[in-house]
C-alpha cells in the first residue's frame, strides 16, 4: 500500500497541528470577538452549483465526486463521459460559494445583516508547486444584507486585528474599486465585454511589468490605442486616489473608497497602513464594487484578500442582497509562522512511567497531576534512560517516575 | 441553482456550530489532558489505499473522485468504465486507515508508542435515513506501538472521562474480545473460514433475536449442528466471563478481558459500568482482539466503539505494529445534547448600535467594551424596537447605542 498521501496534500505533524489550532482558534476568537458567528457548510456541493459560481479560474480547478450505483450505470450505458455527466457533485473549491447556497437555504433563521465565520477546509486540483496545496484551510468573515461602507471598515478591522492577534506585524491593506478600475479602461476606450479579459492580464503587471502585459493585451486583439492609453494609467504607478480622479467619473466609487481608507486610517492606532491601488484586481469573476487584499512586507505576495460580491446570493434567491467578505490565507500564514519557533501557550506535558503491575495506582496518581499537568502515560521501558532522552527531545517538561520517589521531575 | 445541500449532509446555525465547536473542544482538551497529541490527514486517500483496507460494509459507501484532465479522456479512450478505473482518489470513511498509512509515512519523526487524537470529518454514501450523515465527524483517540493491556484501560478511561466532561453520564461500557468470540464459534464447530460471515450475522441478534439469526445462518448453508451449539450459548445473554470459559480455551484472551475490567472497575469512580459482552462483534475487518463500545442507558445505541487492530499497519510497513483505538460517535452525541438546552460558557454577546457617519467612534467604543462582552456592529436601522426585539430573541444579552446614552443596557 502507498504510505505518502496524495500529491498536494500534507499529514500534519502533532506540532504542527497543534501550532495549526492555536492559530485558527486565536483567529475564531477574534472574529467572534468582532460580533461575528460561525456557520458550517458541507465540503461537498451540487456539481451544477459550483459550475454556474462565476469562480473564474478556479473552475478548472474542481475535484469532481463520480456517480454511484444505478445513476452510473446508466450514464456509461448512454455515453455520457462528460466530466458533468459521470459526477454529480464536487469539493468545494471556495467558501463563498457555499455560503450564499447557505444563505439562500436558511435566511428564515439568520440575523439580517448576517455576520458571520467560515474557518474551513476547500480543496482545488492545483498543479503542485511550492505552497500550492490542493487541500488548504481558508478563514473568511462575511457580512450580508448591507451595503454600507461601514462593513468594508469593519471586515478590514477585524482581520487586520486577526492578524495581529497571531503575531503578523508589518503589513499594508491595499484597496480598489472594481467600478473604478472598470471606469478607467473604458475611459481608456476598452469595450464593457472586454473588461474581464483585460482585467486578468492587468492582474499580471507585478509579475510581467508593462511589456509584458503590452504584449499579452496586443496578443488578444485589443486596439492598440487603448492599450496604450491604459499602460500610460497603470504603468505609472503607485497612482493616488487624486491622480485617478482625472481618469474617473464614478463619483460613488471614488467616494466610498476614499470613506474606508479615512475611517481605517482612523482607528488602525498605527500598526498597519492603507494604499490604494488601481492594478488591484483579485481573480474572482463575482466582485461587484471594492476588493482589497493585504500585503506582507516582510514575506512575499498576498496573506488576505477579498470584496463585495453583491450578485452572487441573487442567483439564489431571485433578489439582490448585498454582500462582502474577507479571508485569511490561513497555509500561507502557517508556512511563515512555523518557522518562527511560535511558543503556544497552555499546561505543561509530563510522561508517568509505571509497571504494568501499577497501572490502577498510576492512573490515579495521574489523575491527580492533571490538575497541573497533561500526563502520558508510558509502561516502563528497559532503557530508562534513553527513553526520557527522547521525551526530552520531544519537548516534555519531565516525568513522574512512578514507584521510584513521590514527585514530578522537570527536565 | 440549488439552495439546500447536497443528500446526506447539513448546512449548521450559528448556535449549532458553537455547541459542536464547544462539545469538540471539551473532548479535545480531555485527550490532551490525558497526554494525547493531535494529528491531521487529508480528507482524500489513494483509491487503492482505501479499497485494500478491510472496511468491511464500508467498502461500499466510499465517494470516489473522478480523475482528471488526461488520465480521465485516457481511461474513457480505453473503455475503462470500472469505478477505480474512472476514479483515482476516494473521500476516506474511516479515521484508522489513513492513521496507519500517516503512522507508516512518519513514523521517524514520531513517539513510540505514539498516542494520537484525531477529531475530524468522514464520508459515507450511506443512503440517507434518520441519523445516517453522509458526512461526519469522528473523535479517535490511538495508542500506535504497545500491546500492553494498560492501552485498553487509558482508552477506556478517557473517553469516559471525556464523556463525563461534556455531561454524558449514565452509560456502560461493553467489552469483547475477537479471540474469545472466535474461538467460541469454533467450539460450536464452524470452520475458520466461515467465522467473518457467521460473525456478520450475530451482530444481528438485538435487531431480529435468536430466530432470525438461526434463519439467516441456515439461509447462509452453515451446518445445523453448529448453528444450534453457537444459539444455545448466544441464545442466553448475558453470559458472563466466568460462563464463557466453559467454551472458550484462549487463556491469554480470557485474562486480557479480565485484566482491563479489573482495572476500569478501579478506576471509574462509580460513574459508569463495564460489562462482558460475548455477542458484541463491531462490523470492522480488521479488528483482532479487544473490541469495545459505550451504550447510553437513557438513548438508545452506540455513543462510542473501537478496538485492537494489531495488524492494520503492518500492511503499509510489512512489520506488525499492535494498535488500539476508540472513537466517539460525535453526530450520535450532536443530536443528543442539541435537544438538552445546552449553555456554552463565554463571553456575552451585545449589539453596538451606530449612524453611519459615527463609524470611527462606534468603532473606537466598540474595541473597549470588547474586553468584557462580544460586540457585534449594527447600523442603526429605521426601526429600533424591533430590531432589539430581534436581536433579543436571537439570544444577544444587550446593546450599547451609540450618540444615546453612554451605558451598556442589557435586556
Amino acid at each position: 500500500m502507498k504510505t505518502n498521501t496524495v500529491k498536494g496534500t500534507n499529514d500534519y505533524l502533532p506540532s504542527q497541528v497543534a501550532l495549526r489550532d492555536y492559530l485558527q482558534s486565536v483567529i475564531l476568537k477574534t472574529y467572534q470577538n468582532h460580533g461575528f458567528e460561525r456557520i458550517m457548510t458541507p465540503i461537498l456541493e451540487d456539481i451544477e452549483n459550483l459550475d454556474k459560481s462565476e469562480g473564474g479560474e478556479n473552475l478548472n480547478l474542481i475535484f469532481k465526486v463520480l456517480k454511484r450505483g444505478e445513476k452510473l450505470s446508466e450514464a456509461i450505458e448512454k455515453q455520457q463521459f462528460k466530466e458533468n455527466e459521470l459526477a454529480d457533485m464536487g469539493l468545494r473549491y471556495d467558501l463563498t460559494l457555499p455560503l450564499s447556497r447557505y444563505y439562500a437555504n436558511n435566511r428564515a433563521k439568520l440575523g439580517y445583516p448576517m455576520k458571520c465565520i467560515q474557518i474551513d477546509r476547500v480543496y482545488r486540483a492545483e498543479r503542485p508547486q511550492k505552497g500550492r496545496l490542493r487541500e488548504f484551510i481558508q478563514c473568511d468573515i462575511d457580512i450580508i444584507g448591507s451595503s454600507s461602507n461601514s462593513c468594508e471598515i469593519e471586515l478590514i478591522d477585524t482581520t487586520a486585528k486577526a492578524l495581529l492577534a497571531i503575531g503578523i506585524k508589518n503589513f499594508v491593506v491595499k484597496i480598489n474599486d472594481r467600478r473604478l478600475l472598470k471606469n478607467v479602461l473604458l475611459t481608456a476606450g476598452f469595450l464593457p465585454e472586454q473588461l474581464d479579459s483585460v482585467c486578468i492580464t492587468i492582474d499580471k503587471f507585478d509579475k510581467v511589468g508593462a511589456e509584458g502585459v503590452r504584449a499579452e493585451l496586443s496578443e488578444k486583439g485589443f486596439a492598440e490605442e487603448s492599450i496604450e492609453k491604459m499602460i500610460t494609467i497603470f504603468g505609472n504607478l503607485p497612482l493616488s486616489l487624486e491622480d485617478v480622479k482625472k481618469y474617473c467619473t464614478d463619483e460613488e466609487a471614488l467616494n466610498s473608497v476614499e470613506t474606508i481608507m479615512n475611517a481605517v486610517n482612523e482607528i488602525n492606532e498605527g500598526n498597519y497602513s492603507i494604499q490604494f491601488d488601481i492594478s488591484l484586481v483579485r481573480g474572482q469573476g463575482y466582485y461587484t464594487g471594492t476588493i482589497f487584499e493585504i500585503q506582507s512586507l516582510d514575506f512575499k505576495g498576498s496573506i488576505a484578500g477579498g470584496g463585495r460580491y453583491d450578485n452572487l446570493i441573487g442567483k439564489f434567491i431571485g433578489e439582490d442582497i448585498p454582500a462582502v467578505g474577507f479571508s485569511i490565507g490561513f497555509e500561507r500564514i502557517f508556512a511563515i509562522l512555523s518557522e518562527t519557533g511560535y511558543e503556544i501557550p497552555g499546561k505543561k506535558k509530563i510522561a508517568m512511567l509505571f509497571d504494568e503491575t501499577d497501572v490502577i495506582p498510576a492512573l490515579k496518581k495521574a489523575d491527580e497531576l492533571r490538575a497541573e499537568y497533561d500526563v502520558v502515560m508510558y509502561v516502563k521501558p528497559k532503557k530508562v534512560g534513553k527513553f526520557l532522552n527522547k521525551l526530552e527531545e520531544q519537548g516534555l517538561a519531565g516525568f513522574y517516575n512512578y514507584g521510584q520517589g513521590e514527585e514530578v521531575k522537570i527536565f
